[in-house]
């Protein structure tokens, strides 16, 4: 019987009713022939809510108790799961709940952010071979010493889509509040249009660059182990969602997939430094040492022979990082940082850009023509990304989005 | 080193505040020069809680999915335990929580109520060796085919005393919101006096009498491994509480321990009944296998060579009683059923009562003197309940303290 998995965030377990609407959903896909594991996150905010309590008995409980954090975070799923099976063996279907360790999720030692070694998955298949729907709680595994793990961010879509790699899965199915992967969020973009079937590379790009709707851990998994991802919306059957496959391209045709964006960054222009390859090196180990993530570096050289060095950061590391630039102007000689908040990186996604001299251009010019200033450029072989003022980023995902075509174009 | 088990109730690990109190505790204990295990229930309502989400899923849970309803419910102690063992770690000493998996604590299959066959502590005496405070989770445990089981009512205190037993431990505290043992509850006898030292039959009976403070299966436990049982308040660090012991007790002389009480009885009196020893046990066979437990069963002849069956049931059982009361008195010819709910069976707990004749006139004259209607009556070598109306609850209670001088003469 093929395998089908499936995941379920914690807006599609929030509530006793939404589960039962997930019970169905999954005896469906059983019914249909399949066989059948399910993971599911925490229930609605429990996740955030046991943080919040670790928070009220001690300090930085992340830091300083990784090992009990994760034992208390890992309560979470444990209760959504068990509640599934529940509400699918009152549907007539036989299920059992596994915990990360019993599904033998196997990460490293990592507390909060562990990354999964191999799924030794002989119990899922055993529940599988008895005739059982098996639901899997996401996020969470056991390292090798036996201890409880927690995978951190986008762990659920990562534990579905490593399952499916480990069990040759037919497909990993994700569970989301949205239709699918869409030319540009529909929100910000009225005429955004859903993206039927996209790369796996595209993929990881529009999800790094802030697209909500999968975590790009997981699709770099898919990638991997060439597992088949859809993305679909709990709320519709009849939707197909959003195949991420390796797909067949026309060669050499540049093919735009889409628009994602996120806010929250900013701008730091170290200025007068001296031009050489070191001092550079010095700001960039400096700032790494102090935690604050440089995005999109840039340098510029002077008239007179110092050089100005552009880095864009996440605002929330702004202060360590003026902090960072002050010691650094203080030791390599230099005049002055000079700092902007308030930015968004938007990121155009598309295979085939490479070489394509076109796309600047007409980016540039569509930005221009609605007076959006560009602070800052990136680009990869698949992707351009714009840093533009927080409060343009609607407009600049619209023009972008007119720009190439994307609601007709768009796959 | 001594090593010393602690248990902190449901209450004690109630809130943020109440676990940083009970760290403090902990790692005083181990200051003192102590290895510490400390066994937490978990977080106030948190198991109410969860059980009630299972029933807003599905139907009686407990019945249809016991395997589930455990996995469920074990995420309660396992958010206790790692917020205890941050506040510990946050007081300087290092401590780790474990699962009833992780702590060995093996049951038998019965999920929902299932009984500790066998504590292999390896792990745990590991832990302690490695110099740290182990908190494990109460009320859970792990069967031979590794399934996630639940021990029911009293659950965290016979996971303590069997961890006691088990680590061969010096002493299990359980920490409560009392100071310990009375003579009767001080809420309905301003007079009773705390029981400094209580054998463990005569504890055994009072808490199955109805004293709330420690359940008998813990007892039972503690007795058959002679591990000394400290009950103690969780809110003053100056009260020995009570010691529950082998007690070497002087010869032949009546000890009265104390009273415990407990309403929601019934009385179901079945008139008429063929005098047979065959229709008694077909009655209690019948109410048996209708899930109806019986209390205080007695019989009485009539002049017409008829018997009258009086049997005291739970008043949550009343219905179920008189609808298998129907149907015997149709299969075994009778005349009627008599039902009286409203009920309160108080206990009188006392080593040495065997064969003193003195005991029982003295009880009953106490009650007449007052006006109290008693219903039924049973003994054991150490204990005599009464069946009194539930309105007579408190004064039957006191009628009774006074009577036998226990302000007084309670150890």
């Amino acid at each position: 019987m093929p395998i089908l998995i499936q995941k379920y965030g914690g807006t599609s377990v929030g509530t006793p009713e939404r589960i039962r609407r997930v019970a169905q959903r999954v005896v469906a896909a059983r019914r249909a022939g399949n066989d059948v594991v399910s993971v599911v996150s925490a229930m609605g905010h429990t996740t955030d809510e046991l943080l919040a309590l670790a928070e009220a008995v001690t300090h930085d409980p992340r830091r300083r108790h990784p090992r009990e954090l994760d034992m208390l975070l890992t309560a979470g799923e444990r209760m959504a799961m068990a509640l599934t099976a529940m509400a699918i063996n009152d549907l007539g279907e036989k299920a059992i709940s596994l915990t990360g360790s019993q599904a033998a999720i196997i990460t490293d030692e990592a507390h909060t952010g562990a990354r999964i070694e191999e799924v030794r998955a002989t119990r899922v298949r055993e529940e599988l071979a008895a005739g059982r729907i098996v639901i899997v709680a996401g996020f969470q595994g056991v390292s090798r010493a036996r201890e409880v793990t927690t995978l951190g961010r986008g762990g659920s879509d990562t534990t579905a889509v490593a399952l499916a790699a480990a069990l040759h899965a037919e497909r990993c199915d994700i569970y989301t509040d949205v239709d699918g992967v869409f030319t540009a969020d529909p929100r910000r973009v009225p005429d955004a249009v859903l993206v039927p079937e996209i790369d796996y590379e595209e993929m990881v790009e529009l999800a790094s660059a802030g697209a909500q709707v999968l975590h790009p851990r997981a699709v770099e998994i898919g990638a991997r182990f060439q597992v088949p991802i859809r993305v679909r919306s709990s709320l519709r059957d009849d939707h197909p969602g959003t195949l991420i496959t390796r797909r067949k391209r026309t060669m050499e045709r540049l093919v735009l997939t889409g628009l994602a964006s996120e806010s929250g960054w900013a701008r730091i222009v170290i200025r007068g430094l001296p031009a050489t390859m070191a001092a550079t090196a010095r700001v960039l180990s400096a700032f790494a040492a102090a935690g604050v993530s440089v995005d999109m570096a840039g340098h510029a050289e002077r008239p007179d022979g110092r050089r100005e060095l552009q880095l864009t950061v996440p605002e929330a590391d702004l202060e360590r990082a003026q902090e960072q630039a002050a010691g650094l102007l203080d030791s390599l000689g230099g005049e002055r940082a000079d700092v902007m908040g308030g930015l968004s990186r938007v990121t155009l996604v598309g295979s085939g850009m490479t070489g394509e001299p076109g796309v600047y251009a007409r980016a540039f010019e569509a930005l221009v023509a609605v007076g959006i200033e560009v602070y800052a450029l990136s680009s990869s072989a698949i992707t351009i990304s714009f840093l533009v003022p927080q409060e343009a980023e609607d407009r600049t995902l619209q023009a972008l989005h007119d720009a190439f075509a994307l609601a007709r174009e768009g796959i």
